[in-house]
């Protein structure tokens, strides 16, 4: 058996905070956990991400689908053309090859679980010409940050 | 893009409450959602299960694993010879062939969430012979409902 206790709000003992990426100015006051890892015969890994008040996670797209879980606070994210509120416990399911970013409001940490499987593509981050059709919507140009 | 809205506290829009196994008088009053069913490239299912205070779990192993966190309430469980209190946020994992059973505590709803492989076996209760041995143990005598 293996337990990982909850030592504070939103932490672990034994699981430890990691950088969302190893670089890049394209996301802003985000870490990553990873809370169960792939390696117990379930091929997936659940992580909970943690955007602090005003930070947002990179506008990417990927082939592999993101089942996310919120448990913490409220932001709001773009997915595909759609800017949508997030409380906790919503789930939102992010589709292959969606553009999608996450936001956190201006009060509160913004936590989420986020399911995906161990063997996955990696991300992608929009072209100058996925920007301009991205920025034809004034929704979706006011709302990314790069 | 799916989203499953919280419309109320651990309730999901368009997520039914399913009965926790078809029969049986080996658990009570425990409830079964399915938030994630592992058809979307992801081979794993996120459940998330909640147990009124007073009620538990069956009693059971399996070859498959049980990665559980913690989001609602406190109760407690045991899981191999340990009997752990178990909080929220508190992850836990219950390896291979490990008897276990989950316990709400008497005040409030115990709720967590599960994730298994969708490609697992299925659980089996104890003989007469394997509650002979548990119960030789009287902390596990003393804790298990059957």
């Amino acid at each position: 058996m293996n337990v990982h206790r909850s030592c504070k709000s939103y932490d672990w003992e034994s699981v430890p905070v990691l950088m969302y990426k190893e670089d890049g100015t394209h996301f802003k006051d985000i870490t990553r956990r990873i809370l169960f890892d792939g390696t117990t015969g379930i091929d997936a890994q659940l992580r909970y991400f943690e955007i602090q008040p005003g930070g947002y996670s990179t506008l990417e797209s990927h082939e592999h689908v993101h089942q996310v879980l919120i448990i913490r606070g409220s932001g709001r994210a773009l997915v595909g053309d759609s800017i949508i509120e997030l409380k906790k416990l919503d789930c939102v399911e992010i589709k292959p090859q969606t553009w999608h970013q996450f936001q956190a409001g201006s009060e509160e940490p913004f936590g989420f679980l986020c399911l995906v499987a161990v063997d996955r593509d990696k991300p992608h981050r929009p072209t100058e010409a996925d920007l301009v059709k991205l920025c034809s919507d004034d929704r979706i140009a006011n709302f990314i940050r790069l």
